[in-house]
């Protein structure tokens, strides 16, 4: 060995110490040095930082089973205290929310029940996990009932998940990811509602009267890229991949094609379990959202592969012991998602053509 | 041990053996007696065959980058010779499939290419396969300037892409999934069509003309149940999870709102690389389905854990030398998609209420 | 839906919420109510708590490249506090740990390095970590020489790494795995050592003199089984899978031959990211595992899908606030591994047959 | 867009087209022009195929549950057509070979099944796999006689192997791994043997007689580096990982240090299932193996993410049919694994020192 030391082995892996009462910022801070996951996960918290440290726009993707699973209330602290500042989500993770934001229960169940037992007693399992179908039922009716109740002209997902949330709201008075949203004025978006019980909510609520139950997905495209276009730069934060990790990111590639100002978002971090072998969305990793635009070249990223439901907890509670001063003083977006077009900053974004800045 | 065997070792494994010519029915016939994915995989076979002896109305959804990735003529195949009566997509094969159809290529590249270097050139990968995106914008000025000869109302996505087809078809003649599609009178519903790049053709089209590029959603929905209260039964074929495989079984649970006849599908198959125990609904297991009642309790069902890419080409060629006669003597059922309405064996289906047969 | 609540229905989901300064304790109870490997991972710690509270030795397996990763030192303090009673390790964590302990470092590096330049340096890449191979050579060296100083006769695996320890300590005083291990008299199994640095090391004793580096692998088979037998009951904590997973597994199978009073750990915990449905021994179930009686049908079991990166800094801290009596009052046997014979509470274990207690 | 196309864009992806009657090798040409894992099987066929035409020694590495499902016969068959030169394998891959050479069968299950109830019944499942426990015991028993028959001194897993198979096949001149590799005097190492029922049959001659079933591991590392050092060039075919991947590139790596000739594997394909990104040596990549010197930076390689039982037969009934004349002239080695030393090519290797060609 030549006695100067390789550029490449500089900064050495820190062995993870435990020591008594550790907190979840410690917890972090010490897997900065170590490898593998932990190693990504600690440096998610960082990205995190940076972004909120920035003026970007954070968009946050949301699928797989997260609110049945026990995350709804993170993605709404997330979402109350401008974490993020726009959502995109499965129907699922919406329909779930609701469920409980309703007074309704997930429980706790076990892979190995009999399916054949559930099924007699009309519930559905989600892994380990548990639901009334009859209380889905009356949620599907209290939707349709709501769907009656708004004006017959088609909605974007982005409009009537605000009014959604408002209604829900008004009736509950109860904390989740919906009702968050309403009271934070943070914009949400369900790009494949027709894929889910929100969806089927609204064609209940069609059902009963053939003009009701209008959704216009494709406003929510113009919509979301013009917003885009709009601020000064974007991040992107995914859980779990699906439609939200791509819409997000054709967003951005979007809006490139109306501006040239627009350059890819400047920060990702993305929790999933799918790979990138084998080709799929979900799983593919963020250099190839580079050659797409998706992401800058010069952006700053991580993907940790791990459950959200291993990593989320940690992750948040470790940004909740260090960004209070960031979060207070970050510029954020302020929108105005009640009504047909969605107002930032005071000026609204056109939901029928895309417009430069 | 016992003298007598054991009930739980009747049919021993048989080893593979390799011998000279061996045809894709060969080694699927062998592989029915070894174990893990390789006995699941010539299991899917059996159900298939079991599927196409049946009145089961058999539903196929694509999730994953299939048509780049080289498999789009394997599905144009299985729509063109009735394997399946029904496709339920992501917007993304039905996009890569018209870029081919049109003419255009993917290309062969490789996972650990520079995408720096990609970007620049403007040439976006997915995974280990390349496409030019300026091609890629043509194609979406195609689909906008095609969304700008339909009418300024509402389209199912059903109705749409059936539009798509025939167009595509006058003016190519080229064989493909939307195609194929188009010429066999074989359904497709894209309940994710917000998250892709035939969104954003459609969104162009908006971009041009207010009223343009309205998709209804929430009709595709209803009219998806209603095809299912429909049929005297279904089936589900499902590559690679996602929203198809979602919306594939939403239309069973819904159905079953409607109908006390409909009571999941009876034949279920999913080639998927997704695992369960995250909680996705893309690795969900087919035992997790038939609490819900997606699938029938008595269904037959098996679940491969395989990238499509490996799977499919072996298990169609398989079917194509034993299925001829099934194919032939088959009770598929015979639509009319070009309009409003789905019309099914000489009767329209409403996709504005639910409605038993 | 029948008045009555279902018995499935009984113990609901408990979103986790965010609050400030959530300990490791704090995150890990919360967890308990959440879903998939987030529930998993808190139910592992209540497990684990189960073990230290009974009469059962504790076995450690660990595989993948923990000591690398930066674990090395959680491995040395669990072995130290006597969370554990018996490691079984790949060669590669315990080559890896000497590398740290002998004062040498592993370094952060990146996926994506350019391993041809790596290789023009002569750096070693484990995944995202690097490592320098001339140091490597000198470590084998190192061992090389230390083969030399012992008895030409056969060492058991669990010999030969307590005196490989002994010296480690007295030459650097550093603590790691291999010192702790040594200083609190704990053993080490290390059933490949074949397939592992360590095994070069001896290797290379042996090729300095031809009657050097003798290792009994059969021996350790012998007497793990007989530690299985004398002890009132046994538990596993499997991390990664492996070798040591099926050896630890396989020691309760062969001590069932020749006691009947074995009846499979009484405890299991595995944190893995293998899946079953390969038939991997890695990657298999804890469930399967009880039809072999490697685990008691009544035993108390889980297993987390999950990185060891990020699952084992959260556990292990958890559990540092929460068992601190349970350690000091727990029934721990009591080692001397220093001699041919592994002597449990003052009785030798036979290495050459096997012995009912 | 430039008129000129991109060099990335040179090599279109040929999407696969199904017609009758398609055989292995149809099959696998075909998918050379689809991407993703269908791609890398394709390639893996062409690549071994140069392996065959070259100079290379092959080692050939089985991990994961290969003989209990079903896959025995194709590795016998590979050893007996020299499709590989030497065999590295875990213990079980061997055992279960030597139950069904010896009349036993494995059967077909479910991974669904009641682990309990087979418990009570002593049946031992693999995933979907199962076995009688009562014969695996007679075959410990089997094992340890023929233990009892060899000399008292320490065999190589190589020598052990050889007369084992020797054995099986002069009592039941049934063909399988053991015996193939017999006949066609090709060795086998089995360096984690201890971890293993061949071990605990090995263990239980020792309980008959303490100077019976010595084992040494050590000399097995000596003899495959001094195969390597003697051989021009050298392969690696990993199916599964675990123990024989990294034996087989140890090899490589301790032949290195006594033989500035040696430079890695000059070629290498893998069929994984396992991943990088955690750090486990099962899922590496190949990549990061030429960082080590175990592949060299040249080589010619692929890895392939599948189940080998999906996999392998595919992949080995193609070379059945474009092999036939590389087989029949490559300049394969011969050996004679008979005694202590391994030769090669009437050259005898030392085991207790490394010797430069």
């Amino acid at each position: 060995m030549s006695r100067r030391k390789s550029r490449f082995l500089r900064k050495p892996v820190e062995p993870f110490a435990v020591t008594a009462g550790l907190s979840a910022d410690d917890l972090l801070t010490r897997m900065e040095r170590v490898s593998f996951q932990g190693r990504n996960l600690a440096t998610a918290r960082r990205i995190w930082e940076k972004m909120l440290a920035s003026d970007a726009t954070i968009f946050l993707g949301t699928a797989g089973a997260l609110s049945a699973g026990g995350m709804r209330l993170i993605i709404a602290h997330l979402i109350e205290h401008r974490y993020v500042d726009c959502l995109v989500s499965t129907g699922a993770n919406l329909y779930h929310d609701l469920h409980e934001t309703r007074g309704r229960r997930h429980f706790i169940g076990s892979p190995t029940l009999d399916d054949a037992a559930l099924a007699a007693e009309r519930i559905d399992r989600v892994y380990d996990t548990l639901a009334s179908e009859d209380e889905f039922c009356r949620n599907d009716e209290w939707i349709a009932s709501f769907v009656l109740k708004l004006e017959r002209r088609p909605y974007t997902t982005r409009e009537f998940l605000y009014k959604l949330g408002e209604h829900l709201w008004n009736e509950t008075e109860h904390h989740g990811i919906l009702t968050a949203a309403y009271k934070a004025k943070v914009p949400i978006f369900c790009p494949a509602i027709a894929d889910s019980s929100i969806g089927m909510g609204l064609s209940q609520g069609r059902h009963r009267d053939p003009a009701a139950g209008q959704i216009d997905v494709i406003g929510d495209i113009i919509e979301s890229a013009n917003l885009v276009i709009r601020r000064p730069s974007t991040a992107s934060v995914v859980l779990g991949g699906g439609t939200p990790k791509n819409f997000i990111n054709q967003a951005s590639v979007q809006a490139e094609f109306f501006s040239d100002k627009v350059g890819g978002h400047k920060f990702a971090l993305q929790i999933v379990t799918d790979v990138p072998h084998f080709g799929g969305a979900s799983g593919s990793s963020l250099e190839e959202a580079q050659s797409w635009g998706k992401l800058s070249i010069e952006s700053e990223k991580i993907s940790v592969q791990a459950d959200v439901t291993v990593a989320l907890p940690l992750l948040v509670a470790a940004l909740e012991s260090t960004t209070k001063d960031l979060l207070a003083k970050r510029k954020r977006p302020e929108f105005d998602p009640s009504g047909p077009a969605l107002v930032v900053n005071g000026q609204a974004l056109p939901e029928d053509h895309f417009q430069e800045s």
